[in-house]
């Protein structure tokens, strides 16, 4: 890991660039199979399947059945931890609803908004040895108290067609009951266009590799809507004399094991900790089974010492990270001055894998800086606020000259009528 | 219009299409002016604007003597007008704003959310004859009460180089002081990119052109956020037998003048309707300026008898309308069935024009069946949430053994660590 002194504002700036991802020819690649499901559906996804997952599929969709059997194999700790993680995830997503106020703008006029379900959506979950089912809870669970009508779960098959226990659990706690062994771009183009056995949805969710993530953002604004635009994982740290430098390295391994295009960067005005927290990273680092992903992630990665916590605060703002650790002796405070974070993890005893697995905050959340505009996943993700107005007579007596005048000023006379044929008729009663 | 009476599911799908956009070779386009703006900044500016806008500007930035000098040129009556309508955005958009509520999800585990303002947004106005100033309130003054810092808007220039009065005047009652004097797709790359006049953004907002809306979604994933895809507007109204066939006329009309692409779909339960309403669009449709926009729209659109109101509310939802009027009886009981829509009027003194102008609504919302999806702009699209979490050392020792096994179980060592660093050393105190 680099250590960057009392840095300049030019050393800030490029240390905080988050690591360039190659694209290469992945655009045409996303439309190529965009094409090929929308001209052939199931026919075309079986295709794939067997081609990238090795596997000979003469369904898509788990049955009841199917499901059951996998989620039986479940160990009951296990099942147990993902009881509990729901719990915490439901409360504090219940805990999002809006409750609709009704507002009298003027005299007569009363304006409110409603949140109410997206009504289909898609959630997409990756393969690979370590299935994502807590991604499962994370997204089924606020999808199920929003009353999203067509919940549909994608993610590829194993080597047997059928799906990893923990993520079919998982469905069943969340309330998933359709879930299709499909992934990769086909399974997002699937869901954008739908096919016989892939309903077409209005928005989409969920993690996925540069393949993955290059096929939302080719139909996110086209086709369907989408969570977020998504990126490696990032991690920041800011820690002061109270920290303790076992638990920094353990939170900045953490997210270095995704991958090793993930960046994990700790700023702190305790000189200390510069050299304590680099020896216990690469102590700890020696017993990771994800040793090379981690080392690779370290790379990117950087230790600042500044002098002042006002530094340390506009450094985080400057980064907008995904996740913020504020490993301090009064977080609070420091919060409150935070404007660009995903999530926020508050004081020594609050490690960021808390909020992935349990503390009940959803852990998909805006990287690459798109905290500075994006929200992560909440309850307001799965659903849309509609506006309502309704205006009595003497509502459209008070308003409807500001209306008329407005109207004739942008040269939209039907605009204006709207209202004078209402007026007319009011005042000649 | 089209009449269908009784129609079938087919006849109602097909008479429910959006109107197609030729896309032609916008990509292309707006790719080449992307990198021009990239690679030349303010000057490239300039030339699009001598090229396209007809006046070679010396300066791109209005001073604060600019904006002065063209809003006094106002009307009394019409800045009376946009000061009334101003307040009611104001007080609607206000009352949007969110209360974080702590929630305790476990004992000891605290989580919540804060609303924070986007720091940097940026707002686009089209040109044109009729110059949008209702638009510089609906994005400017949401802007102001989340608090973003940064707002800059761009509108084409005149042939003087300067900006319509009461965009001018607008922008001051929304307290925006940096007016960007450029247009098209241009101007939204100097948003996304940044030149020397024109500050980056992290979100634009604003309607357009097709070559706008395709500039904006090429950016929108891709280097920062925007509202929403953006289309043609459209108008549905249900109507009963309680309803005004001139009432109705002038509303349909008042989307039709929009543009030959905008939609206007009434949908009835009283047959009388579908001839009354006929007659007097016709005869409304003689008296308008824009009558030749609206003939062309009113070739898109349809008005539809069914026998049920249940059939009208089910076509409503099937369209999910930017703009719904429910010209009924019980506009309130039918309005809690609408799942999507951008905006809903409710009764007969309810104009759509009335949430375009003053009632305190946004007139920024969801087209082309995007409402299943999205919300029209409101106070949330001015900021994000954040989430927070405070876990005490009773908290974690509750919660710390669910982490460590859902680590485990995906294979997550150094996030289940992040946990056990800390665990033993509460268990040591």
């Amino acid at each position: 890991m680099k250590q960057l002194i009392n840095p300049t504002v030019k050393e800030i700036k490029e240390c905080l660039l988050r690591p360039q991802l190659k694209q290469g020819n992945l655009k045409e690649l996303v439309l190529k199979v965009a094409n090929e499901i929308k001209d052939r559906g199931d026919i075309a996804l079986m295709e794939y399947t067997q081609r990238f997952d090795h596997v000979n599929l003469k369904t898509l969709t788990l049955s009841a059945d199917d499901i059951s059997k996998a989620a039986s194999l479940v160990s009951e700790p296990l099942k147990e931890a993902i009881k509990t993680a729901a719990v915490n995830i439901q409360r504090f997503h219940e805990s999002q609803k809006m409750e609709s106020v009704k507002i009298e703008t003027a005299p007569g006029v009363v304006c409110w908004q409603e949140q109410k379900a997206i009504e289909k959506v898609g959630l997409y979950i990756p393969g690979g040895t370590a299935p994502l089912f807590s991604t499962v809870l994370m997204l089924g669970i606020p999808a199920q108290i929003a009353g999203c009508k067509e919940v549909v779960l994608c993610t590829p098959p194993n080597k047997e067609g059928s799906i990893a226990p923990a993520i079919a659990y998982a469905a069943q706690v969340a309330g998933i009951t359709k879930v299709v062994t499909v992934g990769g771009v086909q399974a997002i183009m699937a869901m954008a266009y739908g096919t016989e056995s892939v309903p077409s949805v209005d928005k989409i969710f969920g993690p996925g590799n540069q393949y993955v993530t290059a096929a939302k953002q080719a139909i996110g604004l086209d086709q369907c809507a989408i969570d977020m635009p998504a990126g490696p994982s990032e991690v920041m740290v800011l820690a002061d004399n109270t920290a303790y430098a076992n638990f920094i390295a353990a939170d900045l391994l953490s997210q270095a094991e995704h991958g090793s295009d993930s960046q994990v960067i700790m700023v702190t005005n305790h000189r200390a900790l510069i050299d304590s927290v680099t020896e216990e990273v690469y102590k700890q680092l020696e017993q990771l089974d994800r040793k090379e992903l981690a080392d690779g992630a370290l790379k990117n990665s950087v230790l600042i010492y500044v002098e002042e916590e006002s530094q340390m605060i506009d450094i985080a703002n400057q980064y907008a990270p995904e996740h913020l650790i504020l490993s301090m002796d009064h977080p609070r405070e420091v919060a409150s001055k935070i404007n660009h974070a995903g999530s926020i993890f508050l004081g020594h005893y609050t490690p960021e894998s808390a909020g992935d697995y349990a503390s009940g905050t959803n852990h998909t959340l805006p990287t690459n800086g798109w905290a500075r505009s994006y929200s992560g996943v909440n309850l307001d993700a799965f659903t849309k606020k509609i506006t309502f107005q309704e205006i009595s007579r003497e509502g459209l007596l008070n308003l409807g000259n500001t209306i008329e005048i407005m109207a004739e000023a942008e040269q939209l006379d039907a605009h204006k009528n709207a209202v004078s044929v209402r007026l007319k008729q009011i005042k000649e009663r």
